[in-house]
């Protein structure tokens, strides 16, 4: 009881410090860009509300491992202390960059919606929508029709919205690599985490282009080529990421990062299977989504690529990315996924994930760190959104 | 005639060494692309070609500037050389952002040429609709209908090619700022240029916004915001980050730096201007551009904004901004706005800049810098493309 409610309290503690952090880095910028005008600094304005409402999940990895992996240390001095805001500057640039791949992922979607509120794109079109119908300025109609999405009023304001999240994401980008370079920390040090970064940004675009490319048809949808990009476009920055920075500022032994970010692949390959398995089979009225989305858009997941190689892809396909699949046919769909095993494949799939992150945990991951990571293990289970 | 050709050896030299910095820093990248697939790695060898095919305007202007301020030094040692080549690695870094912005550029406004070839966002189009007709995988055609430009095998390849361009922007950001964070300067150097890297996006992404919301009718098209939209997204970056980058890393005043820097500007501002009146009234078999691109496209630039304030609007507007525009009507157009005084005017804002440029160079400037400055005026006179 005692430990528990101290461990509450210091996550609380955490937040707050990594909110506080992320404040004071958006805050700045958001300051300096009124000079730009009201368009200008609306685009930070709208993103600091966005980061500020996340649920900080890298960061708190980090943090959480970076002080697991500090406990060796009996005395806490002001180099510590020092250190340790290093850390949580790492850690909320961390966030930055999540948020900068957030914004350039829903322009590639199209999307204007997250968690079922507006997203900076979808804000940003909402208020360009209202002012054209009140005040709009003159001249746009019909001016620009080399790109198919501008050429009426709505597509201005939809290719003025999705401007501003390439631009802000830009910004975002930006802002991330400068509190990288920036790190109060010997050059070394902070050479290993600018390469940390670069690693993670290839790796993240590169997982975003085969995603993109499975959706437009480009790239063949076969199971490895989808676990693949699922590791590479989330696995990598939301758990590799913070865990090896985590060791990295901790000055860590090279063999316990490395432990670390092998057992982090495996756990966010397991997080992105789950996720695929809850969209699909999960209760919406638990995860809020709309249940047969992924079937409607055709998302190739490692469920479909494990469906194709049955007898029960032909009863599926003419189904599958049909956008307007009835509740009837999604049932219909849900069911032959389930009677041809490829629900079980991916349990199956998740459970291989899981043996593979609890056999590193027995390696070089000292107990401390270990229980960090078990207990965000502890979260998959029973996770029902 | 010494000089010149010696000049002209010395230019040659600088892009020699522009060119094996760039190589380097792309080609390591491309190396490493390998890993994550063919379409990956087809990112960073298209970015190379382009890249590497420029005319390096903006690492010219800082090495030649640096070149100049540090004509002090008598005696070249081993650490002159040093700090030579860390200035080459920020010229060449400035090539690279500038190749970013162009690429987030394209994309924002639907291009898939410049210069008269395929651009990136264009190469990949080619590439992927050539694929599709031949051996395209199946499952694109109709399945993502969210964003307007999937839906059709040929929407899938230009979502997947400016997906492209969009990510490869990203890398080679990122790419700029780990050249700036990693350069071999001490720290608090370090920072002011890191400084003066976040100074300049801001200013472009600003610059950026004003423009495409211009192009949208979100913005009012008047002649402050134009002028204004001009500086910050071509001045900032393609003068006065080159030309203060080259200021601090030469060790110059702080008061020549700034001098520097509004001396750009100005000198910014006026290519611009000339920019848009070559577009409009220039000769098409000099420019090498469709004369009435501008027009057609409905840019808001300072002659359209000049025109607007005049009685000769209402024989303008009509026009302005059509797609279709005759050749007849194109003509028709361009005689109004010389004959209402826009032409004029226009040349009257150059002018000013010029003068404004003029003045700054007789202030704190040394005699050697003014000569590159000078070089890069005279490039304004008589210059027809």
């Amino acid at each position: 009881m005692t430990i528990t409610s101290s461990a509450v309290r210091g996550r609380t503690d955490l937040c707050t410090a990594i909110e506080n952090e992320l404040s004071g880095l958006i805050g700045k910028r958001a300051s300096a860009a009124t000079a730009y005008g009201p368009d200008f600094a609306r685009l930070w304005a709208l993103a600091g509300q966005n980061v500020l409402g996340g649920k900080f999940v890298r960061p708190l990895l980090l943090m959480e491992t970076y002080d697991a992996l500090c406990q060796r240390h009996q005395q806490y001095d002001a180099a510590d202390s020092r250190q340790r805001e290093t850390a949580i500057s790492i850690a909320a640039a961390i966030e930055l960059l999540h948020y900068a791949f957030l914004l350039h992922d829903d322009v590639i979607d199209g999307d204007l919606v997250r968690r079922g509120h507006p997203n900076l794109i979808g804000s940003l079109l909402a208020e360009a929508s209202a002012t054209a119908r009140t005040d709009g300025v003159n001249g746009a109609e019909g001016v620009n029709s080399a790109d198919g999405v501008r050429g009426t009023r709505a597509g201005s304001s939809l290719h003025w919205a999705q401007t501003g999240g390439i631009l802000m994401g830009d910004m975002l980008l930006a802002a991330t690599h400068q509190s990288f370079a920036r790190a109060d920390l010997p050059h070394e040090l902070r050479l290993r985490l600018l390469d940390l970064l670069e690693h993670t940004i290839n790796e993240t675009v590169a997982g975003e282009q085969l995603d993109v490319g499975l959706g437009d048809g480009v790239i063949a949808p076969d199971l490895q080529t989808i676990l693949v990009m699922c590791g590479y476009k989330t696995a990598t920055y939301t758990f590799e990421l913070p865990l090896r920075a985590a060791a990295t500022l901790a000055g860590a032994d090279f063999a316990v990062e490395n432990s670390l970010a092998t057992a982090g692949r495996h756990l966010g390959l397991a997080f992105q299977l789950q996720d695929d398995l809850l969209s699909t089979f999960g209760d919406p009225r638990r995860h809020g989504k709309d249940p047969f989305s992924d079937l409607r858009e055709g998302k190739e997941t490692a469920i479909i690529a494990h469906a194709r190689t049955t007898h029960a892809w032909p009863d599926i396909e003419p189904f599958f990315g049909m956008p307007e699949l009835s509740v009837g046919d999604g049932e219909h769909v849900r069911r032959h996924l389930s009677d041809c095993g490829a629900e079980a494949f991916v349990q199956g799939l998740i459970e291989e994930q899981m043996h593979a992150f609890n056999s590193q945990l027995t390696t070089t991951i000292p107990a401390s760190v270990r229980n960090v990571l078990l207990d965000l293990a502890g979260q998959l289970e029973g996770r029902q959104s």
